[in-house]
């Protein structure tokens, strides 16, 4: 089928699941599960060929790993988080706002699905299930395309999801598309008329890639360029712990730290002592003149693990044991470096002073602003939202780490009885609005 | 300067914006209304020089009377609207979310203004004064481009505001920057880094220009090609009035009803009725044979007023006294139509029954999904928003009419202790999240 035909075909399914209740969702979601829970075997066959594959194509151990179904208890995780999208909370029709805007004539706001989304992601298996439980609960029709790596596996999964849906549920079975090849993704992004947001889960140049090449809104992120500010009254203990945690809890995560601002007027003792935590981590850290000069000749300090800044040093996403480190006049100078080198993903402050504190969090232009606290705690799940869509880095529409809430719109219901607007002053006659909240 | 720079310091500019307290961006708008106040001559002077201008270029009438802020009580309005908006409630740090993480790990969802706008609109001059009220109360920067009939009068204004901002407030005096040429606005769309949201106000071509030219998320609407359905249950009495409202009461309005679908059962009386009343208020009726046959031998009908449909006749904004007619077999089918030549503006339904309305209601993909009332309501104003920066058909973040809100964001504030992801479950630890709503 052409991009046109799947994406006008998820369109029309759109029309239909929009209508559904929250039982007839839920319920095909239950559905879903007992199906695949049934062709278990068979869908860890069509994976160990896809395993197959991948040793034959000598791909690296961690993504042979990622692709692997037959783990014990990764296929039953995977169909848990079925059953848990099916128990949250209906996101559809929930009520934001109700105005009287005169008699017999009110208005009300409803939250509503977006339409179809475009789901971009790599190889992990499982996350077609998840995606397909997320955008079936909340009324919206996706297009998937996985990685390559795990076609086989891929292909079995949404064939049963497909004939489930078909069979056994209202929802229609094109509310779930699988897509194939790279071409296919490429004509899907110029689908603007009937495609309504994009999601990318992948690497950042995945992300950039999709970005520069659409007009469809994206929900993600392209680069996580976190920071780190100890204001001259921070406690240096709770202060090396943060750090270390920021970089070293999970380095490849987009909430990691990539750059560490250090207010000029701590000792030199201290600052010792938090480039050191990070060393003794192996973490590289990498310095501009003046922190250089300050530690180059203390014997505590491993000098193999320090290098100097270069251009970009304060411009890029390391992913890896690697953090670049300066030095700033005031709390002022430190607001003024992120707000134009972060990419207003995550930035913490350490500081004991809360007025310190409260004009970092008002001045900080990112989706998450923390006080003495790790950079890695930006994440859905950490955040109680039960799963997660994604972190987006956007400044518009959802912002910072995505819950269910992130696939809702609203719509606009008045509800009169011949209302017109040629009554009313501004339209021609001679009525005044009420405009009572109800 | 070049647009990168004029981009760079809106940017530098909303550093400082985003830091200030309502009584700081009200008290800027207080400034603002009495040096305007205190010009008004100076300023009428500059807007006669628009004026001569505009008749000596032979400019339309409605044009020239749009440039005229000579009219009785229309500078005083202008200057109003200026106090109306720094009294309305301060939209910035409005909490949404607040919940335990764990003990002395408190998130919080607080709401933050987007950044920087860049704001196209056409030659009305009181435009410029709405918006710089608009952008400064809620902590927004704002580029502003005006259209050229109205320079002198833009320039003088935009020469004020900033001299106010710089010798009387707190408010940086970039933070509103009027820009003059067109090269430059094609400069400033392609400024993704610096700029957040363009928002054109204008015509449908201006709108679907600046769409096709930039990769910055656009608020507003190209189309309005809004639907009015009469369902075989309606009231008939009030379905003339209401179509006749939706297509007279202003149709250049993008809320104008451009095509009504009738349910194919309803009798020939009633439908030469609902016709003759669109006739008789002027209105060019575009049917289908099938209405054709049914009202061409009326001689109730003027049969000037009807032409036959063609290609686009459903799938084009009239913005004139026309309107596209055809028959639909049932609501499902009026849904259908709908979802697939809609611009997702606004769509009637009148009908008495309400199981029918509320499928309508619940299957149709626009922003406004209205029950026996006319489609002109879809307005800021009326919808008691107090202020309207327009109306947007954009299926992610505002839609519909758009108040102050549909300038705001939010932002995550996590505060700790010295917290780190570590001690977690998921993080390597043993610890559990509390996710308690506080």
């Amino acid at each position: 089928m052409t991009a046109e035909g799947i994406a006008k075909d998820a369109s029309s399914a759109f029309s239909v699941l929009k209508t559904l209740s929250d039982s007839q969702r839920s319920g095909a979601l239950n559905k879903i599960y007992d199906s695949l829970k049934k062709n278990k075997e068979q869908i860890l066959e069509r994976n160990q060929i896809d395993m197959d594959n991948a040793k034959s194509n000598n791909l690296s151990t961690s993504l042979i790993k990622r692709l692997d179904l037959s783990n014990p208890g990764k296929f039953d995780t995977m169909l848990q988080g079925i059953l848990d999208v099916a128990k949250l909370e209906d996101p559809v029709g929930k009520v934001s706002l109700q105005r009287k805007l005169d008699e017999g004539l009110n208005l009300y706001r409803v939250s509503s699905p977006i339409g179809v989304l475009l789901i971009i992601f790599e190889s992990r298996p499982e996350v077609i299930a998840n995606i397909t439980a997320l955008a079936i609960k909340s009324g919206n029709c996706a297009i998937l395309k996985g990685g390559k790596e795990s076609y086989e596996t891929f292909k079995i999964m949404s064939d049963i999801v497909n004939r489930t849906l078909q069979d056994e549920t209202e929802v229609p079975s094109s509310a779930i598309q699988l897509i194939q090849t790279r071409e296919d993704v490429n004509d899907l992004l110029s689908q603007d008329k009937y495609i309504d947001l994009v999601i990318p889960r992948g690497s950042n140049e995945l992300v950039r890639n999709i970005k520069s090449n659409t007009k469809i809104p994206v929900l993600g992120h392209a680069d996580g360029i976190c920071s780190i500010y100890v204001d001259e009254e921070a406690d240096l203990t709770k202060a090396s712990r943060i750090i270390v945690d920021s970089k070293t809890n999970y380095p490849a995560g987009c909430n990691a730290v990539e750059q560490l601002l250090i207010h000029h007027s701590i000792n030199q003792e201290s600052i010792v002592k938090i480039i050191k935590s990070l060393i003794e981590a192996k973490v590289n850290v990498h310095v501009e003149p003046q922190v250089k000069q300050m530690i180059e000749n203390e014997p505590e300090i491993d000098l193999q693990y320090v290098f100097d800044t270069i251009d970009d040093s304060f411009d890029k996403e390391y992913l890896s044991f690697d953090i670049s480190v300066k030095f700033v006049e005031s709390v002022e100078d430190a607001i003024k470096h992120i707000n134009i080198h972060s990419s207003k993903h995550t930035e913490s402050i350490i500081t004991e002073n809360k007025d310190t504190a409260n004009k970092f969090l008002k001045a900080i232009d990112s989706a998450g602003v923390y006080w003495n606290c790790s950079t890695r705690f930006a994440d859905g799940f950490r955040y109680g939202f039960g799963t997660e869509v994604g972190i987006s880095t956007n400044k518009i529409h959802a912002r910072g780490p995505v819950g269910l809430e992130g696939l809702m719109t609203y719509q606009y219901q008045l509800k009169g009885d011949g209302h017109i607007v040629g009554d009313y002053v501004g339209g021609g006659g001679k009525k005044l609005f009420v405009h009572e909240d109800i």
